[in-house]
């Protein structure tokens, strides 16, 4: 890096690659030093930066997050990329810097953010909801503002996306799961689904949920609707068959013994979606 | 703005009121000038703030985002603020311009990240969604790399993350309704849930899903579960009860009659969730 003007004896200015002007202060930087003549890095103690567009706007946002926001937001990533094993863009520690601060805004004036899908945050991704109870708590202790759990279902949202990758096993084996299903029923049937039908969107749903239980190998042991599968079987003859197809790829590719329950559950939602 | 140090004739330094070091320069800006003179503001041609470390991260963090990803996020945000009539956090356009660098660099790798709420963001948050697929046509247009439906959900997300407030009179009616309904399960059963348990979890999607169609006035013409009322009923006499009680709340508070379908899955739900 070449100086382009010495300023006084400790003060020189000179452009980065990026073209960027910068003023660089050190004691005895710029002392017998001419333009041209390399940089002393060693003695550079600050780096002032010629203000641009990116930078105006930088500051304008962020002049209104105080720095532990930064601070806990870091903390909250660090602690989720580590937990998680997971990439997270860099992005995400201002992004979620500035949720935390609207969201003791909100709460100090008592006009909370519900989160829609708070339910589904904590099934679906477990694991980065246990990050954003992780969050909520160290906002509690950094301000004293007890956040609602919503909050921190949406710091697990800012976590979810604000990753790279799915490396998740949880995540492919519910994706397997689901698809194939979705793909035995489509085959059985000869149906393609509309992707934005209630009902389709609803099947999905079950199946996730469903997915979820059979990875944590809990097994669905309430017996309210297995009596209805005989009744459900009646409706249509390629019910029956389509189940089994389904009991078979659990028991294949995910060792799983479907349940009567869970059986008539699949039923009733096959019967609502193919309106049968 | 008073000078902390005369750095020569045309370069001064001041701290800002945001403590901020700057450095400014500008022809005869620092002749004849001492400590805590006002700053000629009018000399002022060039700003050079110090660099602290949050911006060094931010600049390295931007460098790798093609000003084009900047600009379509700035479009979809626009669009989502009008579309949506709410306000979004500002910090959202750097957020979301990341967001669409990884997912065209995904796909242009053939790495999709699957989105696990693909589903629900669609039923729950069907603006936001809307908005997140005009992003994904947008990306489209500019990049010529198409992007599957879950990046326009992440795009969907990102746009729900960045709120500053809840202002959906949809929002508000869903959670009221789902709301009202645990209230009344609670008192007519007298038992509090645990909010991790699984059932509750999915009574509360299915009161969510319920809500959305009842909102768009839709009724479950379905006949599937109608018949099992009676035998649900007969489980625990306070099943009836409390279903005549849900039943009123809707009438009177959504004008909305509920059907036997509905009363039957409901049920359903209770028996499991209470596991009576």
């Amino acid at each position: 890096m070449k100086i382009v003007k010495v300023i006084n004896n400790n003060t020189v200015s000179t452009v980065l690659d990026s073209k960027k002007e910068v003023i660089l202060t050190g004691s005895g930087l710029g002392f017998k030093k001419r333009p041209g003549d390399a940089v002393d890095m060693e003695k550079v103690e600050k780096v002032y930066q010629r203000k641009d567009k990116l930078f105006a706007r930088y500051e304008q946002i962020h002049k209104h997050i105080p720095p532990g926001y930064f601070q806990a937001a870091e903390e909250i990533l660090t602690h989720a990329q580590k937990g998680l094993g997971a990439s997270l863009s860099q992005q995400a520690v201002f992004a979620l810097a500035d949720h935390i601060a609207f969201a003791v805004e909100r709460q100090l004036h008592k006009e909370p953010m519900p989160n829609l899908m708070l339910q589904e945050v904590r099934m679906l991704y477990p694991d980065e909801y246990q990050m954003g109870m992780y969050g909520k708590i160290l906002v509690e202790q950094k301000t004293g503002v007890e956040l609602p759990d919503d909050e921190a279902g949406y710091m697990a949202l800012h976590i979810v996306n604000s990753k790279i990758s799915e490396n998740s096993v949880d995540a492919k084996n519910i994706l397997a799961l689901t698809g194939g299903i979705v793909e035995l029923v489509k085959t059985g049937f000869g149906v393609n689904f509309d992707e934005a039908d209630f009902n389709y969107n609803r099947l999905l749903t079950h199946l996730k949920f469903l997915a979820k239980r059979i990875l944590k190998n809990e097994s669905d042991q309430l017996s309210v609707m297995g009596d209805m599968l005989p009744a459900f079987l009646e409706r249509d003859s390629r019910i029956g068959p389509v189940l089994e197809e389904i009991r078979e790829f659990l028991l294949e590719n995910f060792e799983y013994s479907i349940t009567r329950e869970e059986m008539a559950y699949l039923a009733m939602y096959l019967i609502r979606i193919l309106k049968l």
